[in-house]
């Protein structure tokens, strides 16, 4: 199995990848601002802002999530090619585009009609996203070729398979019609669950040190 | 052919490089605001902002093509001198220029004469950025010694040119004139082209599977 | 001790992080602006805006610490694991937080009742996120298999051990419930007092020259 | 020459550098915006903002120019230790710091006394950063051991030493104090003068190829 002639370095790939994500996460804190005349009573002009600040923790812990699993999955891999390079492109539209909709749920929450379509719309970019995250790894594990040696290609396809994060968002994207707040509330469980997978779960269950 | 004392090491630049795109391409979605008073009918307001996701997509998957050439040239290189990063600066410029003009196209399309002149400004930016790109890949052709050994310099000095890019921004800015819409819509459709190197296409029609 | 399978590699951790310190430390500049009609005396309107100069300083070498710090801490493990990295994203979710607190210091110092609890706030988060970076460390320390062996468990474990800086932000809270521009103050001596590491300081009185 | 214990590894510091400086200079679009009402005549108003491109231009190509040598000297070196660490974190405070006043001198052009003022607080930061990269500089030649073997000391002190970059920026600041926009100018003439060493300069006019 010799290298095709089309396949790309990882290494750049990554350091963009690693860029995206860092200024994606980085730039959520831009949007949360004290309302002007907030002087007055800024302690609980702030505490009034919970919505902006659930909406922050929700899409920092997401953006989080996806660059820790992007990391595990490109660390599988020995190298890129074209169409990787491309559906790498897809996920960090998705993850930059992540800003834009926290900001209408943090804008919004708590205003009827709007909120409603804020967390729908929220939920929807999160579904996508975990789409083309889904696409990117399922690309890599069905090109042996793009994988190293030592990995199984089981292993990298079923990384993601064991976590139902489509049904999770699904269930938050209903629960946002009645109930927005709430909505996103699951949202934010789910980025929690999703960045601790099984394993390490049991390991801080059993309370089990490696050394 | 010892290495000449000019050389620079490409590391640096690679990794500023990708600093400056990750960012650009990043800071694009601060434009995307909701007007004041969106609350009403948010849905609606969201779909009323089509010309900024119209940039919005324009402008990341634009700067997201330069990304992948400029990877893709530099990978073929062994080392830099003072005129490429100068080049290359040229390259930034330009491309971190691009969320200027991206504002204006989203907030005037739609309004009869600034439309115009938007959706030309922003053509300009694309081909002159189209121009930088080129004469840096010229000059990395044209100096062998930068070049790695395996690399046929007429590979490096082909890349870019089998695609039609001056001619296809030069049409999209003549429809600009008309027809501002179509004008960023074929921007657009020019960074998808690009983005798909021809070999990518005949494989993907193919359908051809490399392992 | 063989190497464990949940070991990650360091450079992507590493990478990430240096991205979004780097992001978080030059957004803070986003903040400082001069107020509308400040152009009749620009001069005594930049001075008028100490507060957020003072502020933006602090914010900036507070972040240059722990970038610091960070650095020399991963510059001594050999490995990460998955709890590494998720303390490690806490550690740069409070960072990259930090810019919110630093705009209310900016925005509400000279106003009585406001200032407090801005500097308050403040203080609390660069309290936090020194527990953060304590957590860090510790998890580091007590894995011994995450470490570099030429490195001593006790080194790093007391990296920051010396360094009483739970103790000065606590008297920095305290300041500020009465003198709120003091208590910014000492943040800032604070963040100074941590980035010049005892043995700098000493060779620096000592005026000795390493060559 | 046994390598000092408080060596401190080039790479981080490289890594983090590139990510400041890339972000600095991607930030400065921002500020770049067309006053409210502008869609009637946008392209005169585009035009209109030149004072804005210009301070854009300037400080794009300045920070450019700094991050250029910045690279050549840690190119020259190979270990930092903690007050190279500590310098180099004072040469990044000055360059992200740079919007600041670049806003000031895209808002004031135009506007008799505070034009003065704003073209002035330009000046003196840039002399101020072009120092603290001396300071860095120096530091590191002065220090034997953080220099590459086969680097000459000479070479990396005098890196700097023949640009007369104080008498330039100081020239400009006076200047500033009469004809503003002019001031200004100069600082853009002395940022490509800085960005293109005389060697390159000669090679241009001879219109030598290296190959």
């Amino acid at each position: 199995m010799e290298p095709a002639a089309d396949e790309l370095p990882l290494g750049r790939l990554e350091a963009f990848s690693d860029g995206v994500f860092a200024i994606a996460i980085t730039l959520l804190v831009l949007e949360l601002g004290v309302p002007v005349g907030a002087g007055e009573h800024l302690l609980s002009s702030i505490l009034h802002e919970w919505p902006a600040m659930l909406a922050y923790v929700t899409s920092f812990l997401t953006i989080g999530t996806v660059w820790l699993q992007h990391s595990a999955i490109t660390d599988a891999l020995r190298a890129a090619d074209v169409i990787l390079y491309r559906l790498n492109l897809l996920v960090l539209l998705l993850a930059s585009f992540l800003p834009f909709p926290t900001k209408l749920v943090s804008e919004f929450i708590g205003q009827r009609d709007p909120e409603r379509v804020a967390a729908i719309f929220y939920g929807v970019t999160l579904l996508v996203l975990a789409l083309a995250l889904t696409a990117f790894v399922r690309y890599a594990a069905e090109h042996r070729r793009l994988v190293k040696d030592q990995v199984e290609a089981e292993t990298i396809e079923t990384a993601l398979a064991h976590q139902p994060r489509f049904l999770l968002y699904g269930v938050g994207i209903g629960v946002s019609v009645l109930f927005p707040t709430v909505g996103v509330a699951l949202y934010l469980v789910t980025a929690l669950y999703l960045g601790i997978p099984a394993r390490t779960l049991h390991r801080l269950l059993r309370g089990a040190r490696s050394d």
